[in-house]
């Protein structure tokens, strides 16, 4: 095996009340990477489609490179590897972008090498990848974007991140409107400090959220699922918030926050059709705004990247 | 049925990471209440031993004639009750004191009344008993302390509270040194804003701790045993803090911190022999103070208040 396809999946970083801290995969969007083995040394970016010509095309400055490049180093190979990157999903989107080209091609490369590492493995890699791109090493992205599922970081140092169990039948919904925010916009205006009261809040609802999930106790998921930190700040950059939420609550959604950083909003259901009505819902809540948005609707991905077969072109369906 | 005698447990708040949020009940220590139902109208404290004349006599200024006087104006009973409080735990000992002889004289009117109340119902008046103690309607002490095993208070308005799983074979050791810390000093030492990053490392821990529990993953509950907000401030208060807990940790307890607001210190174990060598450790390295101490062992407890036979004694065995 000279070359391989592989789709990495978008992710759902925080989870209300879990910033910094847990995130979901979901099917779609993500992004494809073509990976090809070379007996020249060094990883090169031979081409990107869909980024409008934003992304760096230099490997040491893309995420997609800097991974694996980071990879190859470590495994010591004398290989190199070039890497067509095709971005089905938006830059600044809060939904891991970012992330799933890394996750993408580092699982191409991994595979083309014989898999000499599992996938938790790649995980500093990955991470390495993000602190390139948006000046911090997080996780919450990479994490479920390579392993799947939820995931917990528990911790950073040392790196410690547990797949947390969920339903099966649990499902979202993600609004994306066609505005961009920066993850660096987005972080700089959050506190340093917080209220110990709020703190207290947010925590006891985490924990909720995790015995939720564990227990696939939908009520108490619900119940659990606010941000009482973050979301009232950073929804400020996200025009028609609280008209989305609203309308996703309204139409039976277990909960709606935002996704990463924003703009993009997530909402939660229990099933494939409630999450096509809810995000009908939210789109209709968001035409009032005069913007474009996109609708995406998935089963939580339990399995992260996976490879496809040479005519397979994953597509989110048209909502 | 005109008198009962009922056992309610000592609890341990906090569970290092879950301030606020989590506590679970134990065994040893508890308070007994004898309660018996008069035809004179109102609450009385007919007498109260093992508390060096500490606590008020007054029904409407102890926690167990607080919490009953509540109970009572809640079911409009014509009737009235005479209260005997056995205290068979240490007062300001940070393991639920307050809670444990409410809890006991909730139970006890309860079912003499013919048991009108489910235990999560009667919650409201003991966490009013609780506010009349410390200040504070906190439920951390008082929720593990009604209902068993391991408590979430996931949210105070509205109150909810949840019943956490974990592992049968989870065993909890704690050490009570001979000093008094009231829960307001205790209390006042804490900032009221803290860092940003410290509480996402904080919360990172407890949904760890509430994963580890519902999984029964004994490495990921020791990971998670960790409190980098309040046990460096509150341990100050405690002498030979550090040296305890190495023992504890040392002898192969899963974690070790600070029951409730201290000063009492737990430790839990995967065993009662375990539990048992991790008491004798912290009995160990506690020695030094020239204080004296009592060591508790217990599995967790998963009823919480119990009716006691005529002849009944509950009493920790000596360690």
């Amino acid at each position: 095996m000279n070359s391989i396809r592989v789709f990495a999946p978008a992710t759902v970083a925080n989870v209300a009340c879990g910033f910094d801290s847990l995130g979901f995969a979901i099917h779609q969007p993500g992004d494809i990477v073509e990976a090809t083995l070379s007996k020249t040394p060094g990883v090169r970016i031979t081409g990107i489609t869909g980024d409008e010509k934003r992304l760096p095309r230099e490997a040491e400055k893309n995420t997609a490179g800097v991974a694996v490049m980071a990879l190859m180093e470590h495994l010591d190979e004398a290989r190199g590897v070039d890497i067509m990157l095709h971005k089905r999903m938006p830059l600044g989107s809060g939904l891991g972008s970012s992330a799933a080209s890394s996750v993408a091609a580092l699982y191409a490369t991994n595979q083309l090498l014989g898999g000499p590492l599992q996938k938790h493995e790649m995980l500093p890699f990955a991470m390495k990848a993000e602190a390139s791109a948006c000046g911090s090493p997080h996780a919450d992205n990479v994490a479920p974007g390579l392993l799947g599922g939820f995931v917990l970081i528990r911790s950073y140092d040392p790196l410690d991140v547990i797949s947390i169990d969920y339903p099966d039948n649990l499902c979202c919904t993600i609004l994306h409107p066609h505005i961009e925010v920066r993850t660096e916009d987005s972080r700089r205006i959050l506190r340093k400090h917080i209220k110990l009261s709020d703190a207290v809040i947010q925590w006891s609802n985490l924990a909720g959220l995790i015995a939720g999930l564990g227990k696939a106790d939908f009520e108490l998921i619900s119940r659990s699922l606010n941000d009482i930190i973050f979301e009232p700040v950073r929804s400020l950059l996200i025009p028609g918030f609280d008209k989305i939420k609203g309308a996703a609550i309204a139409s039976g959604a277990l909960g709606c926050s935002i996704s990463g950083s924003g703009p993009s909003v997530f909402a939660l259901s229990t099933s494939m059709d409630k999450a096509r009505e809810v995000g009908l819902a939210m789109k209709q809540a968001f035409s009032e705004m005069q913007l474009g948005s996109d609708i995406y609707v998935s089963a939580i991905n339990s399995i992260g990247p996976r490879i496809l077969t040479p005519d397979e072109d994953p597509v989110a369906p048209e909502f």
